[in-house]
């Protein structure tokens, strides 16, 4: 049998719009000769709708634009795609996440998610009731089983969140008689995902002695990018097909297909394809042309410079440079170095002439008295102020270009470096930063000056400043900050790792405090394991996570 | 038998703390003759620890306090209070809420919660498996079972993320050998939970015949407020104890005590009194002495302000008026006039001199074309910027003062006048927020002058400028965004409510569209059965509400 993967760019909550996408795919498809057509998890509401679910005028859009959908798409091709559906009876409130079939004008659910994530950045039993046995479907003499994404995951994704479910779908459908499982997904991507899924499909595909056909979504949606990497395994496990990484794709191939070579993971291109599409999708997705961002000539507004200028074209990128007293040349000089290497626009604004009627406003507020800490604030205050001055007329959208490094330590100041729509690279650590960086910069003619990577890393808020005046070497400062956000590892353990006890406790403490600033960050695009935003949740009072091991109570 | 609720208000993630108030509150019921204390649930831990409970080392610091509590307490009082344990097997990696006993040095687990809320700001699954049947206590000749929260609440929350769950745990206690039943809480306060929680308890009681025991949680934290209103009702389901609203509180009485006269629902006091408890306890669990706020003259600010005086005592609030061009006289003398009412301090930073500097930066940017709505929203986001800059010098926190009519429709400025640590009234429909200044006006001496009152509200952005230049007026635009935000109501059904197609048509556009501006607001407390922030999860790009009942496909 011929068989299509349609892995699609949805937009959550419109199904409309997802409609025409699906209904694309399948002409395509049947073009190529498919007669099976897999799509993704919930692809006509798209994913995911969050509580949206909850609203009737949503639902009634979302059951009319699956009847209209059916009576569009080219006959003899069977299409699976993911829809919500209410319960049948009793008449439910909550709402089931289900694999719809559509062929030939008939239209049926032929599975119930069974399998609900509720850790990391899902919340699927917030809004949906699991489902039990899937309905096997006959076609062109084969006998189909569906699952749902999760469906294949059991307690395989590592999260300590994840429950280790009860049963194994794709084992059931082939004891029923299936020939062929089909899994309809909305995966996100964190680092190793990829490989990870497509090795979770061969094991399943070789155990089950079945194809195993994923089709995933592809596309950013707010704070997650979903990578695509829709993938096929023929019943002894070998990867039969395999679609694009980060990009929309159909692809077709026969159930008896050759298998492929294997994978290899790749790193630094991938993270900059997640952040580059991330980038794309927000301003796709919520209508905005323009991007703009300051440029201090440092090294984080450099990479999402460039990421930015990849995402939507240097044309609608613009930098700014907001140089103070505090600035050296160098950093100016190196700013718009980057803009003309990038061919984005450059705007210069000084902040001094702001700065000094601020501090003229403020100087009698505490009686002449030196303002250190205070004064240091309202220097990026006033270029998020520029910044979003410039987004309003222009019509464009701020780019946060704050690190994981810095927003982990609140090393950075609400409503000044942290304005913005987006923050791309809110998941990078800041080694992270200077080794994507330098991946950018291999080849013909590097886009980012030589000197914005070699310099010590500055705020530039005082005469002199050094990041490493108020925080740890990035070195040893980095993997205290991953052991304690990805592993949940406390002060002891940390001290069992090696780390000095008194910068551990330092780092636990900042990390604790400093949830009242993340709570107001832009969405960042998650890279990690567990990335600030939707994915960690902590209590913002309370919480202090370095002093659990204290032998005094506090 | 003698019973105490010991209604306490803990720290989320602050075991140490947590502990000391259990003991305290245990010597205290011992000295009054209690043989029975019922705690809150997850009390030593503090309601919600969230992702803490993925970090190892609070766990362990928990299991530590629990046996340091169990050996503080005082003898022959059977204490029950709500922990985390982990499943003893299989080892698995998830935790359970639950009950424990301590008595006399003996510490276990008597109930693990069942029912885990998963809808509005509840996230149980995430963090936790669910229990089975509880193991019942023989304390003084009585047989006591043990429940957790939710599991008294089946199905009968409303909320329409709220399962059907499977069985009825205080039926069960009961059929099983049970005489009395308790109940350990930490229930969230909306308007009319209080009333809903009693009347709940009384029918249960009087359904299974045997006394009900509810001990909630009091206390804000973050953007919720625990509204204490422990309860008992006997086993007719009559009334025979009942805790203080919104305050701490050990009520010692006997099982055979007699029936209370009914609870009568108070409306704006009870408001009134959530609020201000959101507002001091943010301020003590995040350590901050000083609330700044800006005063506008207008309502909302002023509102803040007489709630945050009576939170925190006028010594320790500040208002800041800082007039424009576009402020009226008027404006800044009710702003003074109510801060000598309150007897706050009450600072004056005009904003001309640096609205007059960022004008000069911005004009050649765009070649000196008139400005207009980002000039508007330059003058809130100079006022964010000078309440921080106070609030970093004088080591405050900023109260933002945006309503819930304003961030539904995104009428406010990001970084601006949406600045702040804490949002108090940001639950709070404009007509709400008019109500409930003129509950607290009533009385000898009015703390908010009559012209704010009277005056029609303007962000005074711009000369003449009225809210309603840009809204529906607030007696039409509150009961839509009521039925869209709390009914999850479309197009078609508000128009069946008889609301105009065209103004329902732009409230759901906008209340759509503005999302990404709430993503990045301060917790508001929540005083609706839905609030802004973490009870309703929305997409930010995509989900446009007003195009679901459309004929035509956007």
């Amino acid at each position: 049998m011929r068989c299509a993967l349609g892995q699609i760019d949805t937009t959550q909550g419109e199904p409309a719009l997802n409609r025409r996408l699906i209904v694309d795919c399948a002409r395509r498809a049947a073009a190529a000769g498919a007669s099976l057509l897999v799509l993704p998890e919930l692809a006509l509401p798209g994913y995911c709708p969050k509580d949206l679910c909850y609203h009737e005028s949503f639902l009634g859009r979302v059951e009319r634009e699956a009847r209209e959908l059916a009576r569009e798409l080219p006959a003899n091709l069977l299409v699976l795609f993911g829809s919500l559906a209410r319960p049948p009876v009793p008449a439910g409130r909550r709402r089931h996440n289900v694999a719809l079939m559509a062929r030939d004008g008939e239209l049926r659910v032929v599975a119930t998610k069974r399998f609900l994530p509720n850790y990391d950045v899902f919340d699927e039993r917030r809004w949906f009731d699991a489902g039990d046995s899937a309905i096997l479907i006959e076609h062109e003499g084969l006998t189909i089983g569906v699952t749902v994404c999760e469906d294949i995951w059991n307690g395989t994704a590592g999260d300590p969140g994840m429950p280790r479910y009860e049963g194994d779908p794709p084992a059931e459908l082939v004891a029923a008689g299936a020939d062929l499982v089909v899994n309809l997904s909305a995966s996100p991507w964190h680092r190793g995902k990829g490989e990870g899924r497509e090795a979770l499909v061969g094991e399943i595909a070789a155990r089950v002695g079945r194809p195993l056909l994923l089709c995933n979504l592809v596309g950013g949606d707010d704070d997650v990018v979903f990578d695509g990497n829709s993938v096929a395994a023929n019943g002894r496990g070998e990867i039969i097909a395999r679609a694009e990484a980060f990009a929309e794709d159909l692809v077709v191939f026969d159930l008896d297909a050759q298998a492929l070579p294997a994978r290899r993971p790749d790193g630094l291109p991938e993270i900059r394809r997640a952040i580059v599409l991330g980038i794309r999708d927000y301003f796709a997705k919520s209508g905005f042309e323009r991007a703009l961002l300051g440029l201090s000539g440092g090294i984080d507004s450099a990479l999402v410079a460039v990421l930015a200028a990849e995402a939507l074209g240097p044309e609608r990128v613009i930098g700014v440079g907001m140089p103070s007293r505090y600035s050296a040349d160098a950093s100016l000089d190196d700013a718009r170095a980057l803009a003309k290497n990038l061919g984005i626009e450059f705007r210069v604004m000084p902040i001094e002439g702001v700065f000094g009627a601020v501090t003229r406003e403020l100087g009698p507020q505490f009686d002449g008295r030196e303002l250190g800490l205070t004064l240091e604030n309202v220097q990026p205050r006033i270029r998020g102020l520029f910044l979003m001055a410039l987004a309003n007329e222009l019509q464009g959208l701020v780019l946060a270009t704050g690190n994981k490094s810095e927003l982990a330590m609140g090393y950075c100041t609400l409503y000044g470096d942290m304005c913005g729509a987006l923050a791309p690279i809110a998941d990078l650590l800041k080694t992270e930063v200077y080794a994507l960086a330098r991946h950018l910069n291999e080849g013909g003619s590097p886009p980012i000056p030589e000197r914005s990577l070699a310099r010590a890393p500055s705020a530039e808020l005082r005469f002199d400043q050094k990041d490493s005046d108020s925080l740890p070497e990035y070195e040893i400062l980095d993997p205290i900050l991953r052991a304690v956000i990805e592993d949940g590892l406390g002060l002891d353990q940390l001290q069992g790792r090696g780390f000095e006890a008194a910068v551990a406790r330092d780092v636990l403490r900042r990390v604790a405090l400093n949830e009242h600033k993340r709570k107001q960050m832009p969405p960042g695009i998650k890279l990690s394991c567990r990335a600030f935003g939707s994915g960690r949740r902590m209590p913002i009072t309370g919480g202090r996570l370095d002093r659990y091991d204290d032998e005094e109570t506090p």
